[in-house]
């Protein structure tokens, strides 16, 4: 049925958008990008993003058989709209998947949530190839989530399943905070800059010329690699954190697989080690680590683009 | 098809176990019950739930379809084994499946959790009716889960998902704990007499004739809803945890309504206020609480029994 397909995958990204002409076993033909400018507002950047879309499906060798898009931010499944995304402000309720299916009324396409395709890429493209219950995880300036259930994307009632990120970590009297508010990499950054704020020796404070504003999770993820204690100590809180979160999703979802992604999960034994500590500890039986993998992710850059294609075939292929 | 099926439906709890028999409409057409004992252990407990579940079988007006056992604890999927359940001290790996299933070989026996079940229940024949992504938690002595997915019971990839108490509420610093050790009967108490042992005023001191160790959740209970301001805070601080965890859930499988039951849950408003108010807190956007209800379960004790039978149904009508 799917010798020979074409379908365009475009990721709608915060700060670069890019599209591909893909087949349907995921080898990209095609791919042009640029920079996306989110702060010059949706009213400049989706005409620059249908320019670039048009590009590629004029391009292509045979017709397009889907347009699959990822896009940052909650999906309102019914309408194909944006729900104010944090990395593209100011969008809000932007009905993007109905915008480019008007330009394209005989191409069907499909818009997802950018962690959310992700998991679907890994899933058949990446880290958890033949893996029917599988969790993505990434870690970078927030932290995002995509459930694949029974092979496919989970979405939930309404369309806005698997933000991880959201869950309740800490709730101790009054401080309430979600796993992205205490472990991504701006807390990561924060937390290494509370204990040098309070005087405590570091690399770190050399590398930002004493001027703790500066500090980045990816600063703090350098020193740690080059064996600076503190840094070390902030990657580990971050690692065990994220590990108590998927203890967490281990007893919900009880996957066979964790695929770990985004900036931060770069940082290899020194997060994964406390993260699978912090999980084998908070299980109420060994069943739920011992048969589920954490590992990271395959994919790199492309990611989101596989996973927009992966998201179109997979409807494409239950229409 | 089901046009006079008949179902033994099978409650094995902590303290009775009960067995019936209905009908595809969950009308419960016979019932019989006994004191479990659980202390006797598996080797006389089992035999005794046989006789139980043989008494309903041969007097059942038509040939049984399918039998249906809830259970306590995770259950493993393959074996049917029971596995460590809190509520079965002792009972280790007890295969409870099979052993009814040689009993029985012409009937098909299907075994799940008691929570896992009484989403089923729920969904089937009691509050949650027309919902096809639904989620159950019981709030007694500890707290247990189910979820509906797609109208079916969610198990994960090897049987063991839904356990909603288990997932991590707080780790800050050195303390690192579950939902079901904040908020549940048992940490209701204890936040209770902790509050006594620091010399506040509250009529508990006089239900438990001033012995602190006497305190329980169900006191703790009754006195929040003679008006008891301690109380009423400790029950409110259990219901704010609680609504911290449908947060939590709203964000990882936006399901269209929540059932609480559970003994807990008979406190009403004093518990559902300060849970809806922290699910509403916590949710990044109004999608996630607008389009959810939260409503108290509507089955009584016969959930467990209920559940059991929906299970064999369910997997009846997929076979």
């Amino acid at each position: 049925v799917f010798v020979d397909t074409r379908i365009i995958g475009v990721d709608l990204g915060g700060t670069r958008m890019r599209v591909a002409l893909l087949d349907a076993d995921y080898n990209l033909l095609n791919r042009v990008e640029e920079p996306t400018n989110a702060h010059e507002g949706p009213d400049k950047v989706i005409p620059r993003l249908l320019d670039l879309i048009a590009s590629v499906v004029d391009a292509a060798d045979v017709p397009v058989a889907g347009i699959g898009i990822s896009s940052p931010g909650p999906i309102e499944p019914e309408t194909g709209a944006i729900l104010s995304p944090p990395n593209l402000p100011g969008w809000v309720d932007v009905p993007l998947g109905r915008i480019v299916q008007e330009r394209w009324p005989d191409i069907p396409v499909f818009l997802g949530n950018d962690a959310n395709v992700a998991a679907l890429a890994e899933v058949y493209n990446g880290a958890a190839i033949g893996h029917k219950h599988a969790i993505y995880i990434t870690v970078s300036t927030g932290i995002g989530g995509g459930i694949v259930i029974d092979g496919q994307l989970f979405l939930g009632g309404r369309g806005l399943a698997g933000e991880i990120g959201h869950t309740v970590l800490i709730a101790d009297g009054e401080r309430v905070s979600s796993l992205e508010e205490e472990a991504a990499g701006p807390a990561l950054a924060e937390y290494a800059a509370r204990r040098l704020q309070a005087g405590e020796e570091s690399i770190i404070r050399e590398m930002v010329g004493g001027d703790l504003e500066q500090v980045t999770g990816k600063i703090v993820g350098q020193a740690a690699q080059q064996g600076d204690t503190l840094a070390l100590e902030a990657v580990a809180r971050t690692g065990r954190l994220v590990g108590y979160g998927i203890a967490s999703l281990m007893h919900l979802f009880n996957p066979t697989i964790f695929v770990i992604g985004g900036g931060v999960s770069n940082l290899g034994d020194l997060l994964f080690e406390p993260m699978h500590e912090a999980a084998r500890s908070m299980v109420i039986d060994p069943a739920y680590y011992d048969h589920a993998a954490i590992v990271p992710a395959a994919l790199g850059e492309d990611v989101a683009i596989i996973g927009a294609a992966a998201l179109a075939l997979q409807e494409l292929k239950q229409a």
